[in-house]
């Protein structure tokens, strides 16, 4: 058991917790939490921590829960499982109230070739038609979370993100992904206006939410694949973006509002493409 | 200008920052950011903090701006207005870069039923359904103020929160309402089945957003006036609260998606009641 936060391990996973450049440097990242154990998958875990108060709880319980048999199944592939003092577990996790279980995984490898390719696959074998967010320099970690999470549930593709974008291994954003993380496709893209370019050379239609738009979201019949640029949180999408959409649509706003907060626009936009096409298979 | 943490009215401050009990005993909250304090409306001001920095700011821009003109409206109604070192600001302050003012208001006083009246006047004025969002115990400050937000926008009448909802005047929830909370009208109810009830009884159809539901949200013609009932982020709603609906509705979901974030629930439900009724008027 460690019980020092001055263990090499803990000093590491501090250093996980808190810097991109320690992530990306190993290609690994720090995730926490029952449900995100659960549901990570085996092959990407490499080493496992579990607090001394869950361990005891585990073994209380019999040793024949979800949990344990997980645990049981990453030692039978030789991943690193180690129990930590609940004292020092405390220190190092991210969250106000720890579950009790944290753990390193490798990070994904999603390749925009790859989205598009699967983008078509999945029109081929399913019609089910192409749907991607194009995330620019979102800044709010909670946002980015949001978003991956409705998107998957909105059953898009993938989600391309401009090299400004929050770290998407950011604990926050781990957390609000609920596990969207693990399911959906997503790339960092170095420059975005290239990726739109690409999107469209494939025939997927490119909106910009935009103040400016002349049609409402709901008006527009989203035949074919779509894609939805969505802006930073306050300076919304810069103008050399937006103009590589196809076009601009708004989001109708009653009220005083400037704007609505971006993982809201970027649902209601998704949803309602997802929704004339889920209508229209019928 | 202030300079000590020890005055009793950075003290008053810090309390009202993080205790909602002295919010509500004082029958006041404290809200922070130039666009907030832009957008405060003057009766309700109380007392205004300005740090250092941003006066010394403001009179070098020759005392014309937009800002600058507000605290001159706020001292010509006598309210108080004062300096605050900039450490003792930071301090103070619930940002991690705070922009230099903060202020104490008059809490909100609307009723149930004035929100019933206004929703049946508007409905008669200008021929817009009442739109109404029930909450129940929602816990994260982000999502409660993303509703306030996301409903102004939709157009909505108020919204209903349960007792057990996180308070309104957190401070996290005010920054992410971005000044909705000045513009749309909510309550908070002991009991808020009897305000389903209240609510149907006026011809509003309540409608459960629920993982059980029949008919998919953008499936409905929401005909006449809607209210949403959206659940705690973790649990959901209670059983005995969502069988005081009228009926049940889901949105549909991808992936290996549990729920959607509650936030982004509301927002699809609202938007697509506020869409359908906007292109009936056309």
């Amino acid at each position: 058991m460690i019980t020092s936060l001055a263990n090499g391990r803990m000093k590491e996973l501090t250093l996980l917790q808190e810097k991109s450049r320690a992530r990306n440097k190993e290609g690994v990242f720090l995730a926490e939490g029952i449900k995100m154990f659960e549901e990570a998958p085996l092959e990407r875990l490499k080493e496992v921590y579990c607090a001394e108060k869950l361990w005891r709880r585990m073994k209380e319980e019999g040793e024949h829960g979800a949990l344990w048999r997980k645990l049981q199944s990453c030692r039978d592939r030789g991943i690193f499982v180690e129990q930590v003092s609940d004292e020092v577990f405390r220190r190092v996790s991210d969250t106000q109230t720890p579950q009790g279980i944290m753990f390193v995984m490798k990070q994904f490898a999603h390749s925009l070739e790859e989205m598009l390719q699967n983008g078509m696959e999945r029109r081929e074998r399913q019609g089910k038609q192409p749907l991607f967010l194009l995330l620019e320099d979102i800044q709010d970690p909670g946002n980015l979370g949001t978003m991956l999470r409705t998107a998957e549930g909105a059953g898009a593709t993938g989600v391309i993100m401009s090299k400004g974008t929050v770290d998407i291994y950011n604990p926050k954003v781990i957390r609000s992904t609920m596990g969207s993380l693990y399911r959906l496709p997503f790339c960092y893209e170095e420059d975005l206006g290239k990726a739109v370019k690409e999107l469209r050379q494939k025939g997927i239609y490119v909106y910009a939410a935009h103040l400016q738009g002349e049609r409402f979201y709901d008006e527009i019949s989203y035949e074919g694949g779509s894609a939805f640029l969505i802006g930073n949180e306050g300076k919304g999408l810069k103008k050399e973006t937006a103009e590589l959409a196809d076009s601009y649509l708004k989001i109708p706003m009653e009220g005083s509002l400037e704007s609505l907060n971006a993982a809201v626009a970027a649902a209601l936009l998704m949803y309602q493409a997802a929704g004339y096409n889920r209508r229209k298979e019928k």
